[in-house]
Formats: C-alpha cells, sequence, structure tokens
C-alpha cells in the first residue's frame, strides 16, 4: 500500500502540463504518461517532460496494468465517455471541473464510480486552496457565527470559451466554494445575464444561491472587466471576513463587527466596529494539495472534499442556473427535474 | 431677478444641516428659516446659525412670502403634503430624495409642480457630484462606446433605518447615476434580498436594471458589510471606466482595454489591454453644485437635471423593484402598473 | 476647582479657528476670546463664532482676570514674547508647535513657566492621535520587542512656507512623534536635502536620528511629491507595526513577524512570517484629545505629555537637524552647543 | 554571424537555473553546459535540464571552442579571477551583478574585456524591466522636466546575505536604475544604516547620491521590513512619475502635477493637481530582455546598456557608500580613490 502511485493524464492543452508538474513533484506518485489527440500538444509535453511516455491513444493508457489512476482534463463533453472507459479498466480517476455538462452525465459518472468501487475526484482546485481552507475553518469553529450572504465578485478581462459560457467556466468555482463553506444544499437557485462579445454564449452573469439555512449566496461571473478580481465576501452574524485571493498577502480578512442591537433612538452605536485580523495562510499551491488529497483518498477509499457527490451538486447548481438563466431570470427550484443535455 | 433667492428649509434632522450650510455657503441665496416639529433640534441648529429664523410650525414659512423656495428633507411618507402645500403658496421646491414612497405620490408632486410653474428639483446628489459628471461626458462623448453592463457596490455597516429598506436607502443613488449616464428608462427591474437584522425590512439588496439598449444595470446594496465601498464599473464596448467614490484621489478610472476580436485559435491575443487613465476631478462639493443648480433652474424656469422627469421615474424603478423583491425576484415590466402605496 | 476653566485664543489664521472649535466642544471650557492684528481674520472669526469676543489688542485678553488659559497660534519668532508675556499675567499657556525657532527661545519659555508655577503645553498634536498612542502602547507592553529602527514618509504635493523649510513644518511632528514612542533622547541626527522651489528654502528633507538604545529613527520630509503619504514602520526585535494616518481604517497594524534565527544552511525558513492584525482605533479627534489633556493638566498641575521637557527636545532636534542640513549632513551630536537664531 | 550562440553558465545556486531557463527560451542561443563546484546542485539541476552538459570543472567550458560565450553567477569574490580566465579564453563574459566588491576588480574585468575584444555585460536586471525603460522613455522626451529628486524604498522581510550587506544586496538595483535614469555620475555618496539581526552585516541602510544636475536621490534599503516594497518616485520639474514594481497593473503612474508659481497670498492656487495616466507596459519578463540583449551585443558588438563601463559606476558608487557608512555618513566625493579591497 505504501507503493508510488502511477498515474496518467489525459488531455495535454491548457491544464494539463499543471497537473503533470504537480503529479511529478507529488509524493508517493509518479506520473508515467500522457494521451492527447494532438501529436503538437505532446511534443511539446515532450519538451517539458522528456521523462514521460506520450500516446495518441487513451485507450494504451486505461489498458496498461500499471496505471492506478488517471486524470481527465479534456473537454467537458467527454468526460462521461472517458471517465466510464476509465472506471472499467479498474482505473481511479480524477475529472477536470465541472465534472459534466449535464445532471445525466453527472449521475452518470457518479454511479460508475460506486459500482467500480474507485476514488473519484473533481477538480474544484480552490477547495483545497489554503485560504478557502481558512474561512472553512473559521465557520466550523463558529467565529463568524451564522452566515447571514455570501458576495462574490470573479471578474476579469477574457479568458473567452467558446463552447460553455462564464457561467459554466467560472461559476463552479464560486458553488463548490459556498456549499463547501456553507454545508448544505441550495433550495433554488436564480441566474440572470448578457452575450456582449458572442452571441448566445453568456459572458456576464449574476448568480445566486438561496438555502435553507436562509443564507444567499450571490456572484458576479464575468469575462468583461477592467481588472482581475477574485473576492468573496462572508457576512456572519457575529463577525465578517473577507476572502481576496489576488492579494499576495492578507488573503483572508476576519472582521470583528457587526450590528449588536437596535436602538431607535441611537442608531449610530448599534455597530460594532472592532478589530480586524488577517491570518497567516501557508502559500502552499492549491494544486499540489489537491492531488495529495487525491493520493490519499486512492489510498484510504474515502470520498474526497470534492469526490462525486460533491462534483453533482455544483452540476445540479448550474444546471439550474441555467434554466432560469433561459427564463430571464425566474426562481428554479434546486430539487426539479434537471434539464436535458444542454 | 438677480436679487438674492431667499430660502427656507422644513426639517432639522440629519440631513438638514447640510442643506442650512450648503444655501448659506451658494452665491445669490440667503437662508432665511428652518421649521421643524422638534424643539431641541431647532435649539442645536440655533446654535449653529444664530442669524436664521426657527419656528415648529411651517406654515408660517409657507405664509411668508420674503420666501422664494423651500427644501423638504423630512419623512418620506411626507413629502407629497408638504411640497403640494408649498406649491399651493408659491414657492419653488426641492424635496430629498426619493421623491416620494409610491409613484403615485411622486407623480402627484410632480404634476402640483407643472399646474403651479414652479421649480421642482430632487435631491439626487450624486448627479452633481464632480466624478458622476465625468463619466456622464465620458459617455457623451463616446468614449467608452457603447454601455455593455454596470456593476455598482453600494455597501457598509449601516446605517440601518426603520420605516425603509436599503433599497429605498442606497439605491435611488444608484437609479438616479444609471437613468443619468445611460440616458434611457429600464425595460424589466428584478430584485432580490434579505432581511437579517429586521424582520421584514431588507437589509441586502440585489437590484437588476434591464434597458431597451441591451445594457444591464446591477447593483448590490447593504447595510451589512465589513467596508464601505461605493465602486460602480462601466463595461463600454470601447473602454472601461471605473468611479470609486471611496477613493480621495483617483476617483474615476478610465482602462483602455477590451475586447477586440475573437480568435479561436489565439484566444489571448484577442485581448486589449491598454493604457490606464484619471482625470483630475474637481473636489467641489456635489450638495454646493446641486444647491447651485437649483438656485440656476429657478431664475431660468428649465427642468433641472434631477426634476420631477427624473425624480417619478427614479420612484417608478424602486417601486417595480419593491414588486419584484416580494415575488422572489421575477422580473417585473417597469412599465406595467405601479404598486398601491408600500 | 471644578468650575469651568475660561481660555483665549491668540491668532485667528489657518490653525485658530481649529482652536476655538475644539475649546468650545471640549467639557469643563469655554472659549471667552481670541485675539488678532488682522480684523479682517477677526471679522470671519466673528460670523462663525458670534459668541466670542475679538480684539486686535492680545494684552487686553492677558490682563483680564477671567480669563485662565491662552492658546498662542502665531508666528513662530513671536511664540517667546508672546508666551512671556502670558506668564508674567498668570496664564497658563498652550503654544502651538515648534514651541520655538531656537533652542535659547524654547528653553526660556519653558523656564518661564517653570518660574510662573503655571502649565506649559505644546501643540504636538499627533502626541494626542489615537492611533499614535495605540502604537505607544504596543511599546510599553513589549509587544513589538525591541525597536530596531523607524522610517517615516511625510510627504505630499505642498503646503509650502515662505519663511521656514519643510524640515520646520513637517519635522516637528516625526520628532515628537518617535521621542514619545521611544523614552529617550537621541544621541546624534543627521540631516540633508534640496530646495527645488524657493531658493534657500528646503522642499524635502532626509532627517536620521541615533538613540542611545541602538534604535535609528529616518523620516522623508517634503512638500513634493505626488500624493501625501503619512507612514510610520516600527521595526521591533519581535514585531513590526505600520502607522499610517492616511487610512480611513486600519491606520495601525501589527505583523507578528520577523527574523527568528539565521541558519546558514536553510536562509527561507529562518524568517517568521505570521498573522497581522489591526487593532480597533477609536475615531477621536486628536485636537479634541489635546485640549482635554490640557485642561487636565492645568487642573491637576501634572506635566503634559508634551509639555515644556518635550517642547524643549523638539527643538534641539530640530536645531542640531539645521546645523548638519548646513554642513552638508554631518552627523551633529544632540548635546553639543544649540545653534545661534536661525 | 546568424548561427545560434552557444552558452554556458558557471554557478548553478539561486540564481542559475533562471539563467538556464532564459537563454533556452531565447532565439538564437543554445545553453550547453553549466558547471558548479557542487555535485548536489549539478544533479538536481540535469534533472531540470536533461541535455545540458553538467560539469564540476569550469575550465572545461573555458577550453571549449564551441562555447561563444559564458555567464557568471557565482559569489562576488569569484568573479574577477573567472572572468579574467573567460576573456582569456576568447569568451563573451556576462556576470552577475555586482561586477566585483571592489573598484580595482572592477575596472579590471572591464579593461580584461576591452584588451579581448569581447563582449562585457553585467546583470543589472532592472535595467531592462519594462517598466524602468518606460520611466527612461518619460525622461528621454523631457515628459518629466528636471528631475529634482528620487525617492526609493526597496525593503522586505530577508533574504539576509552572509558575507555582502544590504548595500551590497539590494543596492546595485537603486544604483544602476538612478544612473540609467539619469544620465550622469554622482557627484558625493553618502550612507548611514544599522546591523540589527548579525554584528557588523547592516541590514537597514539609507543611501543618497548628490548628482551635478542638483539631483538628489535616496534609497531606503532594508531586509527587516513587514512587507515587500519595491516603490520609485521621481520628482520631476513638470511632472512625478512613480514606478512600483510589486504592483501587477499600474506599474508605472505618471501625476500631471507640481508647484506652477508661488504666490504668499494665495498659497493652495499654485499648486497644479492634474490628470494621472498609467502607460502600458509590457509584460515580458525583464531577465529575458537582458538575456536578448547579451545576445545582440555579441553579434553587434556594441557596448550593452550595463556594459563595463556601468558596472564599474555602480560599484564606484557602493564603495564609496561603504567608507561613507563605515564613517558614521560623512559625505563622501564620488571621484576620490576608492577604498582597497572590502
Amino acid at each position: 500500500m505504501n507503493r508510488e502511485l502511477k498515474l496518467a493524464v489525459i488531455g495535454a492543452g491548457y491544464w494539463g502540463p499543471n497537473l503533470v508538474r504537480n503529479i511529478s513533484e507529488a509524493p508517493g506518485a509518479d506520473i508515467v504518461a500522457v494521451a492527447d489527440l494532438d501529436a503538437g500538444r505532446l511534443e511539446s509535453m515532450r519538451k517539458r517532460f522528456p521523462a514521460v511516455r506520450m500516446t495518441q491513444d487513451h485507450r494504451t493508457i486505461l489498458a496498461d496494468p500499471d496505471v492506478d489512476a488517471v486524470c481527465i482534463a479534456t473537454p467537458i463533453s467527454t468526460h462521461r465517455r472517458l471517465a466510464e472507459e476509465a472506471f472499467a479498466a479498474g482505473k481511479h480517476v480524477f475529472v477536470e471541473k465541472p465534472l459534466a455538462g449535464t445532471v445525466a452525465d453527472a449521475v452518470a459518472i457518479d454511479e460508475a464510480a460506486r459500482r467500480a468501487e474507485r476514488t473519484l475526484m473533481v477538480g474544484h482546485t480552490f477547495v483545497y486552496n489554503p485560504a478557502v481552507t481558512a474561512v472553512r475553518e473559521l465557520l466550523v469553529r463558529g467565529e463568524l457565527g451564522t452566515v447571514q450572504y455570501i458576495d462574490s465578485q470573479r471578474v476579469n478581462l477574457g479568458l473567452h470559451q467558446f463552447d460553455f459560457n462564464v457561467l459554466w467556466d467560472l461559476g463552479p468555482h464560486d458553488v463548490s466554494i459556498t456549499l463547501y463553506w456553507l454545508d448544505e444544499e441550495p433550495r433554488w437557485v436564480q441566474c440572470i445575464g448578457g452575450s456582449y462579445i458572442q452571441g448566445g454564449i453568456e459572458d456576464v452573469v449574476f448568480l445566486t444561491m438561496g438555502f435553507p439555512s436562509g443564507a444567499i449566496a450571490h456572484a458576479h461571473l464575468s469575462w468583461l472587466a477592467p481588472s482581475k478580481n477574485r473576492i468573496m465576501t462572508v457576512i456572519g452574524s457575529r463577525k465578517m471576513a473577507v476572502y481576496d485571493d489576488v492579494q499576495a498577502v492578507e488573503k483572508v480578512k476576519v472582521y470583528d463587527q457587526g450590528v449588536d442591537r437596535l436602538d431607535s433612538d441611537e442608531l449610530r452605536r448599534s455597530y460594532r466596529a472592532g478589530d480586524i485580523s488577517s491570518p497567516r495562510v501557508p502559500i502552499t499551491e492549491a494544486l499540489q494539495v489537491e492531488i495529495r488529497h487525491f493520493l490519499a483518498r486512492i489510498r484510504d477509499g474515502a470520498e474526497p472534499y470534492s469526490g462525486g457527490t460533491a462534483g453533482v451538486r455544483v452540476v445540479r447548481v448550474l444546471d439550474a442556473a441555467s434554466r432560469s438563466l433561459k427564463q430571464g431570470g425566474v426562481r428554479v427550484d434546486y430539487a426539479a427535474p434537471a434539464a436535458a443535455r444542454a
């Protein structure tokens, strides 16, 4: 059980090299192969990682009994087929986010993992970001009190996608982080947006989720913005926290302030403005934490934080949001039947 | 016509002293009287402005033929009655924002002004803020191109109101600025929110307006936030602008960047990141500009930027937003019949 | 002893109105008279403070037995004569900073106070700034450890003085704060600078003080800068603190970081980067705290924080710095005989 | 002449891998060998760059007729010997900053280059930083007017060196940038500092240079600071510029403000506060620009911006500053005879 785990990566596009590098740096793991249909991409990968086997046929990887697990970093529409093949071949599977483009596909992948009794993990990298974890710890310890609402700004200039809108591109981050922090599934989802550059592909959306606890989570997601913002503000009944991923230091700030009581005669005195503190957050790369989590779950068989359950939930939210978006922002019940293939 | 205009203020609460001070500093105007039901407030006003006549009965002001105009800074529900009395007495009228709490009241005030052939101006102070004006000039000159969307953050800790929610408290600012910038009325309005401190009074709302041009304006309004933010981002087809009212300098920044064209093979090259510039904005107090504008419109009889037409439109948007809020965020047609008295 | 203290202000220029307003708001004090040679200034004061007696002859104030104390806010060269007259008349005296333009004058004022057994206080307002006090408390509690060095940036565009250079204009702030924090007198002083706008009047200086403890305090003082900076960084052996007076919130930040030990093999591990915290600092106006401190010291007879001793020390440092400046930055012994009248 | 140039790197420590990577990415160059005395370092280099020959004996590199140029990234005390050997072997030489630890050594290297008629370039990387270049262009075009003074903050927590103080570690950056911007050599140098962590090795210094034009350049260099600052402010007679290397965007800001004239009666009106603009600066890595500059100068034989002349000047300033430091900050004549070996 303490032998090296052998991993392969399917998909050598934008994100693939990051996976290869992080697997090669993770203790107890070995990156043995990379597959991609594009010979040019394989060639440039070969230059960076001369010791790794390159192939245009992912089936040679799945057929290799030495490979323990595969990481799928291909276009979303191919996730289901590749994951099902990999589970059928007895591999553990890591799938880049989002798990799938439809609820049906996401559920199918999750079920395939359970049938095969293999580990399924979705690449919701932010859940392994030390700053996100630090906020979760504040919440678990009750330091912030009950969450009242979360506001998120996740905007920047580009990078436009051609096959998915900004909801499916940036939305998985906000949804996965929020579900991780709140530890509950939403009751309803609402989404409005606009398509300004490519007809029919929203480059700006405002996503809102309502939760059984009463909490609301709202996110502004955009490919059209003058600067890169990655700010999530958590308003708790006791304290407030800001997680600003763009900052080099002070990524998390805790504000000991709030509304203590309301007194109609002396309005101003009812507000409490207190100390501000910024806990030190380790600067470990989130992807490295994530890969190590995947390896540990392969070894112990437990479900990852971002396992099939979490992966399906995120897709369910995005699916509900897509329907709200198409209907001009009506409130969509999270538990309602999912949309057919988008 | 070049004689001093004599003004009086009705309402000596939070905002009243600012009006009195600014009138007293405006060339061509004289502040002659202040009315308030509360003797204590009058007393503290008397200390600061010993030369101004104080009265508990506003009718003595309306009956004074020397008074040219009155400024109404009383609770919203009293605006209509006081404005109608003032117009009946032949006075010009300045009403604090919002013009009224219902569309019917707002329309009635506007009609009273037209019948009386007197100037009506609403205290949408931000429309007279030099930074807001600077952005409007960028838009009028076409420097930003067509507006695609506007995102606004208007949040801070407190000050909770007891009779109106955050939509009616902070919303008039965003709505009046947006209508001033876009020069069009919305087609639809949508609003969701939450009440966390006082049951039934929303302290957080997300307001969205859709415009005939295709532009969307979205605003996050909150009394629950760790720090004071007053940031409006305008995404234009040519350039982007950020108006940050909290900054002491660089209140307006123009970003010469955007998406020039989309080329599926070389995604990153299609973005244009250019110079950033910050035009110098005069540091004149907006309220002083506003008072002078009121005086000039009294003299020339033209409609103020924030005259009856603008004032009614803002109330119409807030009214539509209130109905959306009550119905869980459904899209409400701006032109639909207004709600009965809230 | 609990009767109201009656104060008068001599000098109605830039700073005088702030003194009058703050005295009028301080409990236990009454502002009764203002003197200035300039009738125009007196007139504009009369408008703002109609209840206060105005006079062009300060001697009528000194002759008034009802006046307990006078605040001198006149040009520096007049401080000595006016203070000596006031003490001779039995008044307590508050003198704007710096106490005098020469060490001899400063010492003479201090001695006059002691002979008259009256309270002398110098207007080193920053010593009463809640953020400055908060840093002093961190130092007194030993939270920062031993101070290694202090770096200060005190720059902005203007306001040029005509009779004194930037060292005598902005320097009193840094010197008074530093002596208050370190609780020791410097051993040596060094100063270099340049005159770019008015020949012979430095608009930029770099001032350095060396202390017996080994601490160094360095300040960049300038009237020529693109933005206003007021940042003092205190490097302690245990923690570091930054006091940024321009910030609206987080004026004081404490960094739990430093160099724990140096290990030649693993350089990076020897640094400790820890939590950052920002204690809540009351937003009381420093001048109000200062006036109340003056009143309390008049009542109890104790020496103010910025009494004659502190006032003389600040002038002694500025005098030594002036001599260093004239000699191209040579190190000047703090204890050496002072310069003759500048 | 258009064949690939073959380069080798001597020294595989902290900076060596950056050189190897950048040479391998530069068009027209090939990295062929790396030498280091330490076998462990060579081994870790071999993993990253499997195609590059590794050797413990740099003489095998110098003896290889295929090698056109060597980059020396070894301890400063070895620069002279290695550079002289390399020139004797007919190689072009790139030496990491500072060129040498004494003026005598720096001059000897420069002379060896001239005798051998080979290119000598010093690794003053910041001179090739696009933001530094952008400021230089502002100066050359006269947009800032005459430089009055430059203030620099170059501080951070660590990384302490053991054989050189912070003056020799961080100082080369400020000196090389300043000389590049001002295009003149200083007339005098002054330096004071303190040693807080390691006896006798200053971890904080304040360095000042006076120039024939009247300009002063002042730098605060420190290994003891709560946060990393890299800010240089240039005060010109027409405009001011700030170069903040820590910013991701807006690294250069130009302030159209200054003192137009001084008018004793209306002080405030004499200041001009105008637009602020931030020219777009390419995000090219400075080291890549530098390597390409080296290659181009090898090909055309011209002296690099940071050639021997510049490299000797920087060492001359640091040497003068060291002497000032030892004498408690006396002003040292730049043209005076240099110190013997430090």
